[in-house]
């Protein structure tokens, strides 16, 4: 919500569609919130030796997501090729953390909870990088 | 929502109040978000110059924010002294930027929603630390 | 030095081109270091006007090189896909704020030396890809 | 090598003592990147369980360490309670996380580089400190 105030607050008009950019830098933070928290909670659970690849995957796609949140809440100046490849960069750690935290969701809810967050993030950033062409 | 599902997914309790935990984690990044975006609103504004401390504030305090709402995340093993650092670090930085932004509300959206977020934050935190103790 | 150091007393040997690999971390850290160092030395100067696009530009290249130096110093069950969309939205961003801050190196010595550190990261990211294939 | 090149080169001189904020800059860079590397090492050992505190203690102070050193690379318009603030909280985690690696150090030549970076870098925060009073 406060995403979506700051980018209404902010003196340049997005340079692409609007409504997809807010939900693909909401998804973003959500996100990074959601695998930096998978990573922890797979780190308590009694079997953590089969969570090792999740909580990796976890770690490099709250970072991929961190960064490019930021990058995409800027307005001013942007550059395509900057935008499309953190973007690119995203969906694909989205993917493989989702695909990953999929594998452990019967077992762990965080995991189900985490999937579903980085399924979202993926869509979020296909979305957008459909409208930037 | 999402890091309020997250905590209540994780298989090892808060270590601390987790109301107040949950609304400082959100609060956190909430405020990193919008600092992200007020630094990058108050450079597209034409008296840039003016901004230019409120930039730096923005930047720090964003930078704070993320990481201490990364920290607060993690409730496996949690180290209090690293908590009560990251949380005092970050109510400090959102002080400094909220009184910034409120200097130049009036003149700029962005400022003034921006403000309101890092007063949240800052009350946040010193409500998450006076349960801490 | 730490990160080589770092990297030879992991229990897991990389699985791409340790030179490369050892490379491309350093300069991704160094380069992050640099443009954020870039940003606030440009938002001093008199003529901040002007280089909007350097400062907007060196953030994003600051995310974008953290993000990637952190993924690529994990050797724990390597995504193939994450890290080379990483490699290539770091190298996108190295290139765009390389380009931008070479326009200036005549009038700033920060920025020259920043184009110089994103020059040799943008390298350092593509040698890094042809070991990857 | 970058970061002190980088403040040689900036309009504005550091308002703090030069050589102390230089090697606390360069020291939470590096630390940084060691916890990064030290947590993801943890991760492959076969007795990941009893490492899971050394884990969660180097993923806060590689989150600590990387906001101070960007909040210290800047120098444009400090402000200096939010420089103790995060000077502090750096030192906290380095010292929490310095002592926890040390105490595997034994078996574990990953965690003794990582303890001692951890130490220097404490030493560092804890020497700008007291040069800013």
């Amino acid at each position: 919500m406060t995403v979506q105030e700051m980018i209404g607050a902010h003196p340049q008009p997005p340079s692409i569609d609007r409504d997809a950019l807010v939900r693909c830098i909401d998804e973003c933070f959500d996100c990074a919130a959601a695998c930096t928290s998978c990573a922890d909670a797979c780190l308590t659970e009694d079997g953590v030796q089969e969570l090792v690849r999740c909580i990796r995957l976890n770690l490099d796609c709250a970072d991929a997501c961190d960064a490019t949140g930021r990058i995409l809440t800027r307005q001013t100046a942007p550059d395509v090729g900057v935008l499309r490849g953190a973007i690119q960069a995203c969906a694909a750690a989205c993917r493989a953390c989702g695909d990953e935290c999929d594998r452990h969701a019967q077992h762990h809810q965080h995991c189900g909870v985490c999937a579903g967050v980085c399924r979202r993030c993926d869509q979020a950033c296909n979305d957008l990088l459909a409208t930037i062409g």
